[in-house]
């Protein structure tokens, strides 16, 4: 495994930390985590839209506030993002707006994700900011996560 | 003009007090005003991306969480909201999230909106909840407060 794909697995280790913690939290289980172009975590988090009371608090978003405010600058150029799960239509465009370089995310998600899945907001006339990104990142422990998160809401 | 018109300027005319207050701050003059179903305000204001240093502080998305916080629910049913501008993508994934009820705004953005222009989020089948939805008021008055303080950012 070289250097880099080695970095991002360690990444992706946190956001699928974060994805637990959101899990114990009865939140649906995703989380993420911002990084500079040395490495350095400026944010990471899980959802937390019941304990927040605000349904923009998707990880990515709690992520993007939190990492901006870090620098006092509401443009994270040369930015990471590492999310468990393909960002929303919400959290693509939260990502755009914020100039973050790259993404990667773990599980795809058919249903509303919208970055290789629906709208592929990224590829439409509406972004002005395309990142680089890379999907598929500890895919099958980020969606087992997730299923068990659901299968035992359905109990 | 009958009440339900009346008071729908009303508030109107509150998002555009918001945007102004924005314009002020040297924001993208948006202004944003939520209330619920017995039109109390929960929330108004304008963007405020510089000044947090946060680039989802759009108007309509600190309305929501601002009002979501004030009634301890992360849902907004039977809330209504009055935007001086057409949401964009992000804005209009958070609104639906939400699950606002109705949505009125004033001036179309055929650039970056996504109700009735671009990709229309309230009709694709990423979208789970589609509030009722209404442009076009004050249509004139919010067009030129943005049409002057772009001549103004271009001098």
């Amino acid at each position: 495994m070289n250097d880099a794909l080695k970095i991002t697995n360690q990444f992706m280790e946190i956001a699928l930390k974060e994805a637990r913690f959101a899990r114990d939290r009865d939140e649906v289980p995703v989380g993420a985590v911002i990084v500079d172009k040395n490495n350095n975590i400026l944010a990471s988090n899980g959802n937390r839209i019941i304990e927040l009371s605000d349904p923009t608090a998707h990880a990515e978003i709690l992520c993007i506030r939190e990492a901006s405010k870090k620098i006092k600058n509401e443009r994270l150029t040369d930015c990471t993002i590492f999310s468990s799960l393909e960002p929303c239509i919400m959290c693509a465009t939260a990502i755009s707006y914020s100039r973050i370089k790259k993404l990667f995310f773990g599980a795809y998600d058919y249903k509303t994700g919208a970055v290789e899945s629906g709208i592929k907001y990224f590829e439409t006339s509406s972004c002005n900011h395309k990142p680089e990104f890379y999907g598929g990142f500890k895919e099958k422990e980020s969606e087992l996560i997730l299923k068990s998160y659901f299968k035992m809401k359905r109990v």
